[in-house]
């Protein structure tokens, strides 16, 4: 079927039976893909009969379907337009993991962050009705998206504006990443398990017994209480017509109440369940781990690991419980990364000291902030380019009251095949300008653990970011408190020092030694501290150097480089300093080494530029 | 009374009729302070019987208490223990006019955004439950600020933790700073005027008729239709008990509602009702203008105004009305905040075209990216400090998409009074270093016309950032197109030339006739454009000056300058630089132009630095 298969319009003449098969297929597709690839897979197994339901009831793009994160897009992706480079799916070059506008006109409204498709599909909505363009807009949300913040103040708007032709498609799989936390959440059970009408109705009958112990008016009670309570009474009084649950993987059913809901006046939300991973066991039987996964066996849902070094979030979990021993103070805060950021093992020898938040990143930062103006430690732990969601609680609720929130920042610099939605490369830049932060990244896993002790030692906000992947494997053992602003000269040179942060520490020493062939002597520093940097150090430094270089995997704008530059200017010292860092523009999905590799900050990159750096300065001289 | 007043204990010994009368003398007191220094009359005055009732019924600093935003602070700050200082309000070196840990022991926690209130006190409860601590906790946060996302991530976090001795107080003026809009506002005025109750019953009337037409169980209906359905019925099913609505100015009773509600078990949403700026007329019936206001006679209400240019806002309202006739895809967005980005005429002009979202900061950028790709124009107004609050959306969902979304930032650079939770002096260093963004800043009205139109016309995302209060009152006239990235000269000079930004460019021209008067000849650049910059100017400044200034309103930690010099360490060129700009903490509350001269960025204080630095490089070069 999938074979024949040329767009959208080929599912208006099929059958059940025939659209049947073609799911099938899709997830057959789905797994050879991911197998090979890697990538989310629950997610997309999830939603292959609601794909196939949006694209038969509406026409797209005419009528407008904005997906929410857009992982649950693969299905979308298939049957759309991209079915024949669907197997280049995240490899350097190839087709997204995520909504790409420019990759599709179906892809109305790209999204790797979670929660923004209803503000999204209403601003289509409103400019399509002032540019008297007919058509439906869709947004299709999951049930962990809308524990976000800005999902509500999207409802909330859009219950105000009220539009019509405008349906928000709450996709519930009881699950975001990790099994939602929340009360939305348990609300939203509530509906689904029948709960909430069935609660109203002992409710009402024990009223009922207690004013007349009448017998009928029970039977009665029940007849109209259907047409009184709504399960859906939160979104029906925030201006929506709640419509649901319906059975996402009955695709009739789903097909009819789609054409149903287009004749409503009015903002309709259309709550529909589904199993993630739906049609492949493993991933049926443990959603977490499915939701988005490495290369894998595809009859035996068994991971093809490549052994390697434990990774720098396994590292910084380990570290977390060890410090818990240390610190009775310390609590940790996610929001909604559990498993992500290492914090299982914490979640569970402390359940207490553990804060799950759901995906509520403004929420967790202030919060966190309460927790330290009351005396506790709290390790605020966030995924870098998620951190951007709470950028005014960190500076308004942490800093301008100096409050000891450590932020601990997985996934900084380049992350590799989930792409520019999900690079963390701004953190340096964004955090470095705020007062009173401290801001650290760790050369390796030892220096992970002592900056955290570190910064629970310290009295402030204090930021320590490092990378996704493997770390280097280097042994760790016991913590140990680093001077603050202080760095360290891992190799003396001569013509060049090269001043290094976080994961092009290493990096910068390999090209040094590639250097050293050639005859050219790099010094090489751990700057350790973005912010506050080392004075004395870098005094020493100008003296002895002709030549600075700074690397580090962030934008050169505004980042490490421009700080050691600040710096110079402001000792009205000239020297010489070439930036090397992530260029001024949203750097693509691949490989996350051969990402380092393009943009220049592995080892050879660095000692390509820093060899012409000096050629050039040496012209210059003679 | 309040003359003899010594502090919280004083009003556990009142009787009704002494509260009543210290009450009218504290809002006497607020008048008289505020038609002198000017601040936040209408919050204030509406609170002052919550005020009391929560220093009866509570003891903080041991249970403690949260205010959100805190500009209704006021009787907060003289009852507990500032009453002597009160005079001193919004002075600099005086107390703040928002709430500050660093002031009092009674602030708990800091607040001059809105809607933190409920995040922070989740923090105190779960640290005192943690530390064994006993005491409530208890959060005010008003209905305006129940629009923004992240009030609604606390209450379900809240409501999923469920804990003890949390309460919640809903001060419902049906206002925020504006009228409120948005469907949860729409839901507590049902509330508030029993419509809600009212409905279901015509609801439950009209069933039952159709299904019996029995009339004593409509009257029976009725008797039970309370105990089932809560007016509130949305907080129950967030977790919540609902308490409410109370009026907020009726202190036995609210007293007495604070007394039982401290007995319930698990969290309390107690909803009161309360009118803005109570007890004085003026103040009540435009509850609008008197949220804030400058100094004013106290008996008429009458503005004391010196007359002064227009401010760069109404510049701004003004050209955004004339430019909606020239671009009929022009929409503006405002997150709240109609009258404070001088949006009223627009508004009454276009309401079509004209989106208040509430307090929403985040959807409001979003929602403007999908209005953009859908081929709209939008002018996403934000004041610099509350774009903190979308920085994600603008990097995620506005240029990663590279979406034509105008930013319109007000307030940028030193506040004034508002202090350190207004200023907007990061702006320049968290949006300079986002790919795709251009970011300029007017010298003045007509040049600010200039940019709305010049960033109308481009394509992508635009930010034009200018300052609170009067401009310059130059004579402004149509709308003119300015290449992007290129700047002005406006002084040929010799021994320096001065690249200012925005505000400080006018300074910079001042400060360079004090230099000339001394000898200096310093030229004066309009470095309108800080991204992209005048790349074929600077290539020429560097041949023609030996050094460069730069000045900004900005950090001087990666904001202008830095990009300056990072421009130069890309040429390989090696030129002294003085950066000046806002220093890297945060900077009190006090009146503008007295901050900016203590920071140094007035005409006086560039031409000290600039001589100091002329004066120490010629040494060097001697």
């Amino acid at each position: 079927m999938l074979k024949e298969y040329t767009g959208p319009i080929d599912l208006k003449y099929m059958s059940y039976q025939e659209l049947t098969e073609l799911g099938q297929e899709v997830r057959d597709y789905i797994l050879e893909v991911t197998a090979k690839n890697g990538g989310h897979v629950g997610p997309g197994l999830g939603v292959v009969e609601l794909t196939i339901a949006l694209l038969r009831a509406f026409n797209p793009p005419s009528d407008v379907i904005v997906w929410d994160i857009g992982h649950q897009a693969y299905p979308w992706k298939i049957l759309t337009d991209r079915k024949e480079i669907f197997p280049t799916l995240r490899q350097y070059g190839g087709i997204s993991g995520f909504l790409r506008r420019e990759e599709s006109l179906y892809d109305a409204f790209g999204a790797g962050h979670s929660s923004t498709s209803i503000s999204a599909a209403l601003g289509f909505r409103k400019a399509m009705d002032l540019l008297g363009q007919e058509g439906y807009v869709v947004a299709v949300i999951g049930d962990g998206a809308m524990t976000a913040g800005m999902a509500y103040e999207a409802l909330n708007n859009a219950g105000h504006l009220r539009p019509n032709r405008f349906i928000v498609i709450l996709n519930d799989n009881e699950m975001s990443i990790s099994p939602n936390v929340g009360a939305i959440s348990t609300y939203l059970s509530k509906i689904l398990s029948g709960r909430f009408v069935q609660e109203t109705r002992q409710k009402v009958k024990h009223l009922l017994e207690h004013i007349s112990g009448a017998g009928r008016i029970v039977k009665l009670t029940e007849e109209f209480l259907k047409g009184l309570i709504s399960p859906g009474i939160i979104f029906e009084e925030l201006g929506f017509n709640y419509i649901g649950p319906v059975n996402g993987h009955d695709l009739p059913a789903l097909e009819k109440t789609l054409e149903n809901v287009k004749l409503i006046e009015g903002p309709v939300l259309l709550h529909i369940y589904t199993k993630k991973g739906k049609g492949y066991k493993p991933a049926e039987n443990d959603p977490v781990t499915w939701h988005g996964v490495a290369p894998y066996k595809r009859e035996s849902g068994e991971f093809i690991k490549k052994p390697s070094p434990p990774t720098w979030t396994s590292v910084f979990g380990r570290a977390v419980v060890e410090l818990a021993e240390v610190f009775p103070e310390l609590v940790v805060i996610t929001p909604a990364m559990r498993e992500g950021s290492g914090l299982v093992e914490f979640s569970q020898k402390y359940p207490n000291r553990f804060f799950d938040v759901g995906i509520a990143e403004q929420h967790a930062c202030t919060f966190a902030g309460g927790l330290a103006a009351q005396g506790l430690k709290p390790i605020a732990s966030y995924y870098s380019t998620f951190l951007q969601r709470a950028y005014d609680q960190v500076i308004h609720d942490i800093a301008l009251q100096n409050l000891h929130v450590v932020f601990a920042i997985d996934r900084a610099g380049l992350v590799g095949d989930d792409g520019p939605t999900h690079h963390g490369v701004f953190d340096l830049s964004y955090l470095r300008c705020i007062p009173n932060m401290v801001v650290s990244a760790p050369k390796d896993e030892q220096e992970l653990r002592d900056l955290l002790y570190t910064a629970l030692e310290w009295n402030g906000p204090f930021a320590v970011r490092y990378p996704r992947g493997p770390a280097y494997g280097v042994p760790t053992e016991g913590f140990k408190k680093i001077p603050v602003g202080s760095w360290e000269v891992l190799l003396e040179g001569e013509d060049v020092v090269i001043l290094a942060v976080g994961y092009t520490v290493y990096q910068a020493l390999k090209s040094a030694e590639l250097l050293r062939k050639e005859g050219i002597k790099a010094g090489v520093v751990n700057a350790r501290f973005v912010k506050p940097m080392d004075d004395v150090l870098l005094t020493h430094l100008c003296e002895r150097y002709p030549l600075f270089v700074t690397v580090e995997d962030n934008t050169v704008v505004g980042g490490f480089g421009s700080g050691v530059l600040e710096w110079l200017s402001q000792k009205g010292i000239l020297k010489k300093t070439l930036l090397i860092g992530i260029p001024d523009k949203f750097i693509e999905h691949g490989n996350q080494n051969l990402l380092r590799s393009l943009v220049g900050i592995d080892a050879e990159g660095i000692a390509k530029r820093v060899r012409e750096f000096v050629k050039k300065s040496e012209l210059h001289m003679l």
